[in-house]
């Protein structure tokens, strides 16, 4: 298994942040890396060049009676600030009391890996595969995957699915098996508040000039009521109960509310009244701002009354809620509550639907069978608060639904420093990968 | 008079910006053109070492029995980013229309070298001055003169003031004599919302946990009333009514609210009830955010929720508010309006008392006289709604009242490119600096 450890730290070293056109050699090095891996193991790989970073698709020799499986994973990572609080430099992997420690690691170079590492495992043992395989992975995921779904619609044709799998979900705690059927959508949109034509001096003019930052305030604080329910006209339309099936398998998980205090350090929770923090990151919609601002935030102090300030949101959506229907809704919010005396601007950002698969499918039992024989366990039945807008894709592009299962843990730390995946989970997925396609075939 | 503007061509063309170590040297140069022009005219002249820029000091022969009058200026300039907005280059001084175009045209080499040349006019035809001036120019004013006050302590001996003398403040209009008798303090805090331990994926954990910005929006939307009075109890408190006197002066001022959208390109003020925008800006208190924020702010979408995120507060006090009390007060606010899902800490910043002085003291009479016989005009009589700390310095180190008699324009940009200074106001400068002198010593 070793060499299997090595090509993931291979894989880890490059800083393939997708967001940040500085980093472009990078992600096309990564991308590089990747063909070689395929293709060395003896697929047919194929890279295919996007408006952005390229598509790399390996293939094994398909066969007609054969099952066709596509197995979907992104080779980009998220940016890495605040860097200074990594332990460890976040491409530079460290292995430490057996957890590989990298930018990337949970998410999603060692879950991808883990597949294509079961793949060569299968092929060194059988020669051959017991289901006609497409692996697909993209660059682009960490920024919205704009080039995916045009991608999926122009090759269609090379990418026979009847079935997607990826893993780039979590696994509710160590050991336990998870299967992921619903995951939230999302609908993001930036507004630009614009106040004074320049940063003025705030001694000079401050008392009789709207401070946009003030202004931003205020819509921020319409956004809420108290208790943290979104108060924007239309928002809970469409969004459905959590099934008594759901509510009776989520009872023996592990408690949430506990886990969401020890991973975030945060002493008390907040959220949507008539909830638990379960319902409240998987089945219940939001409306949150990852980030805000603007003046002087330097150290010291510039007084200043800013000229323009920016606030980011992102919705996530439960099903069945539209994406496009809640963006109206938030506009014509921010249209409503927006104080007069600023002007403002809004920037569209990306948007993907919420998922709902039924997971005792027949592949859905596929599945549950090669989790058991990977984990010796019964399948904890999650849903997860995080968007995989391709998932949708591949079932209006493809036809085909998605099974979600997952291998980083709860404390994997994705898109923060000193983001990690312990070893064992890697190589479970390897396992997981080999089992997986021979219960698929049958 | 020729002469004169060729001097501050000269003065101009020192890009003396006292913030950035890299014009160290020029700084320096600038003091060494300084010591040569002021020796140059017969009086003695002493550079102070300081920890940072040097101190210039000047002094005709003092004689027992005259009035002790000291003129104080700044040599340093503002930084000149972004320099592509400047329609000539920040230090190589244009002529244009009669307006002198340059970094510290206005803010201050104008105005301070406009005393400078009125000494020297007086020198030049009486071969002595009506009263024992001192000179007192400083390097550090635009990096908020960290060695004044311990400058002022140690040569206190030295600097022998009945009186002190500033041009760094401005007209109200084109050919109108101004003279500022009250400036607004200032108390600056900021206040570090801490929420989760490290920013958080709003997928994940989205739903369950306070965002630190919605506990900032709150806290911000706390302070003021919909109408913008501020909130913070006691704030108001020792805040005085302006006089009827100076509404009944103020009214012949150009209309306020006209050119402060002119300025700020601003299509609706804004500000606490039952005042005009003059009271708002010269003789209300007012707590401003100069910089506020947190989580991702760069392009494109990062779907976290921060860990931290920080508010920087500054008040502007109006006679008779205590800096300390207000902070306290401000901070007595936070305590009882920070969300309880979030922690916080409060990282003190820098605070300056209001000032005032009567305009219509003996001094204040004499500059009035000198006023009109500069300008054939009736003083204007303004407050203004910056701060200059010195002024309170001044009057506790050296136990002398400040007349602020200021020489820029309205439109001046001082700190913004193209700052620029009428040769007519320096000119105009040259003559009051003589009346001024003259009168003083009735």
């Amino acid at each position: 298994m070793t060499s299997a450890v090595d090509s993931l730290l291979e894989f880890l070293r490059f800083p393939s942040i997708s967001t940040d056109p500085k980093n472009n050699s990078d992600v096309r090095a990564c991308s590089d890396w990747l063909m070689k891996t395929l293709s060395g193991m003896g697929l047919s790989t194929e890279r295919y060049e996007t408006p952005g970073h390229p598509v790399v698709v390996a293939k094994n020799v398909h066969q007609k009676g054969k099952k066709n499986i596509l197995i979907y994973g992104h080779y980009d990572v998220q940016p890495v600030d605040p860097v200074n609080l990594w332990t460890t430099p976040p491409f530079e992997p460290s292995i430490r009391n057996k957890i590989i420690y990298a930018r990337g690691s949970a998410d999603n170079k060692g879950q991808m890996l883990a597949h294509v590492m079961g793949v060569k495992a299968t092929l060194e043992k059988h020669k051959e595969l017991p289901v006609n395989l497409t692996f697909l992975f993209e660059g682009e995921e960490e920024i919205g995957s704009p080039n995916l779904r045009p991608f999926l619609e122009k090759h269609k044709a090379e990418l026979p699915a009847d079935l997607i799998v990826i893993s780039d979900t979590g696994m509710v705690g160590p050991g336990i098996p998870t299967l992921t059927y619903s995951l939230r959508g999302i609908a993001c949109l930036e507004v630009l508040i614009k106040g004074p034509q320049m940063d003025l001096h705030s001694g000079v003019f401050g008392g009789a000039v709207m401070n946009p930052l003030l202004a931003m305030a205020r819509l921020m604080n319409s956004f809420h009521d108290p208790e943290g329910k979104v108060k924007v006209e239309g928002f809970y339309n469409n969004v459905k109960n959590v099934a008594d099936w759901e509510k009776a398998n989520w009872k023996n998980l592990p408690n949430s509310d506990e886990e969401i205090k020890t991973l975030t350090g945060v002493k008390k929770l907040f959220g949507e009244p008539g909830y638990n923090s379960r319902e409240h990151t998987w089945a219940r919609p939001t409306l949150e701002f990852n980030g805000a601002g603007g003046g002087y935030l330097g150290a010291g102090s510039k007084t200043v009354i800013p000229s323009q300030v920016i606030l980011k949101i992102s919705c996530r959506l439960v099903p069945e809620q539209k994406p496009a229907e809640v963006l109206k809704a938030v506009e014509a919010h921010i249209k409503k509550h927006m104080p007069s005396e600023v002007s403002y601007e809004i920037i569209p950002g990306h948007s993907g639907s919420p998922y709902y698969v039924d997971p005792f499918s027949d592949h859905g039992k596929a599945a549950q069978r090669a989790l058991q024989s990977t984990f010796h366990r019964e399948t904890a039945f999650i849903r997860e608060g995080g968007s995989i807008p391709i998932v949708q894709d591949f079932k209006e592009v493809l036809g085909a639904d998605t099974l979600l299962l997952g291998l980083s843990l709860p404390d994997c730390r994705a898109h923060s420093p000193d983001e990690n995946f312990p070893v064992e989970n890697y190589e479970q997925g390897i396992l997981l990968n080999q089992y997986l396609l021979q219960e698929l075939a049958k």
